[in-house]
């Protein structure tokens, strides 16, 4: 890690052990690592803008988990464990007062995945942060969006809805007062990536992604690469006590499930043979899951409620509008 | 590949050849690889900021070039080959008239090191990039800062001090009439890597670093890991005569190879018994390459011409003032 501060040595050093495949981190001009054998390297690479992604005045700590957790949730859509990460921040000026509670929040989430810091950059400009992370999938076996096929089954971890509108709680303070708006704020900045389940849907899934543009644009995704259709029961979809509360309807809920970015939850399809090992391959994983649908052929992609077609114009999710 | 913008296909797709080791690239959560067995990968990460490293106005092309050569630099360093790179990318809209001449350099110089875009992000945000470049290692050879010895010999690449002349050029445009201002100006920009050159420097040198800040600040750093002094003979130190021209003043030129920054040339220590190798191990590689200074004591860090002491005060380094 190098940079313009002089920031690396207090926050970024010795704040971690050192993983075993990590021959040099810190304090040269390459991080040295050396991965296992039979293992394919999964890498993935997020920005996260002030003013875009999260607000310049947003609590440092949770800009620091999601900006990771957001990373980490990339692998764990692979089936990947997560083992590395580069970490390149823009600030305007050196903030210690942000800088603490930022980074306490990025080391604690990331011991937890037991990812290491290998290197990075400080540069002075508009707040931003750029991650790189990389982790192990045993080779030929990672779960990719092409996999998908007529008949799969369609799975969603978690609860849907939740990070849409702590959104617009974050961007319009008269929505604070609503039933746990507090609650969704904090939900919309701290997901859980689902490293364990990614692992665990190994063998077990024909095709995974994580939901970061909300659940129709990145079901769309595995689709379009697939070259397949869905239909989808809208009333299976797994919407939070919280978020039913603050919306105090249904329909809206569902509406949100669909179109809500940012969760971090996994969409992932499921062969028919293999639909009875899903419970018990994620056992272990404390995550709830859902079946949604099934996969169909090309060109249909159709939402129902309990066999009635319904036809809904559902809005994009477009991070903070600036 | 990722983003918020839908450039990815246009601009970054399908613009290279493949490489082996490249299972999955653009187009899913992650990309996938797998490097050879019996190395060691070589990961770096830079930030480019809009107005901190570079003149929005700049031209694209040379922008490009310096962004990812500067980071081919830091594999080149550890004596790393070039494999794979992801670029994350943020600019305030999407610009095809900066995007075009920007991603035609950008493969040129990454076809040429057979360095492969797997992966990254494009975001909207305040201009700025940031590149995360790996590349392979025999085990246990990386070229370090921490293995320079007492009486070890200090050799430099190229000439040292055009990028400071620059970037002078380009931040004062009173200075454009000085001999040489042009070729200045865009030698700041673009350099090259020294790929080569670390590669035939393993098992030969004993520490080597890129000169990104500095040769002082840069040298420093291994003195600093080696807990090693040294003695530099400025006379010995190589300048080009376009900046012989540009300052008409030859301490001058001296002071300016002194504290370039972004030269992007190597600076490398080499033990009394391999000093005759040097010249052979580099033949192949077209860098001019010079002595000039030995590794002496920890707390020595002297300036001498031709045995006689001097004492400069050198101004660092500060990129674009801004």
């Amino acid at each position: 890690m190098s940079g313009e501060f002089n920031l690396i040595d207090k926050y970024f050093s010795n704040r971690q052990s050192q993983r075993k495949d990590v021959l040099l981190s810190l304090g040269d001009d390459c991080a040295l690592v050396k991965p296992p054998e039979n293992v394919s390297i999964a890498i993935s690479t997020d920005t996260l803008v002030a003013g875009t992604h999260f607000l310049a005045s947003a609590n440092p700590a949770w800009v620091a988990h999601k900006a990771l957790a957001s990373n980490i949730s990339d692998l764990a859509a692979m089936g990947a464990t997560p083992a590395w990460v580069s970490f390149a921040l823009t600030m305007p000026e050196p903030d210690e007062q942000w800088l603490e509670p930022f980074c306490q929040s990025f080391f604690e989430l990331a011991d937890y995945f037991g990812i290491q810091l290998i290197g990075g950059d400080t540069t002075k400009g508009p707040l931003s942060l750029t991650l790189t992370v990389q982790g192990f999938v045993p080779e030929e076996r990672a779960l990719k969006r092409d996999g998908a096929e007529i008949g799969d089954w369609i799975f969603v971890t978690g609860e849907l809805g939740d990070s849409k509108a702590g959104l617009e709680v974050i961007l319009d303070p008269a929505k604070r007062s609503q039933p746990s708006a507090v609650e969704l704020e904090k939900r919309h900045y701290i997901s859980t990536p689902r490293v364990l389940v990614g692992q665990a849907l190994l063998g077990v899934a024909s095709a995974a992604i994580d939901i970061s543009d909300g659940l129709i644009s990145d079901l769309g995704h595995i689709l379009k690469r697939s070259n397949v259709g869905a239909s989808i029961d809208v009333s299976l979809l797994p919407v939070s006590d919280t978020l039913r509360a603050y919306l105090q309807d249904s329909t809206s809920a569902q509406k949100y499930a669909l179109s809500s970015g940012e969760e971090y939850e996994l969409c992932f399809t499921v062969p028919d043979q293999n639909k009875g090992m899903v419970e018990s391959a994620l056992a272990h994983c404390g995550a709830k899951v859902t079946c949604i649908g099934q996969v169909r052929p090309q060109g249909v992609l159709e939402l129902h409620q309990q066999g009635n077609p319904i036809y809904w114009q559902l809005a994009g999710y477009d991070h903070f509008k600036v």
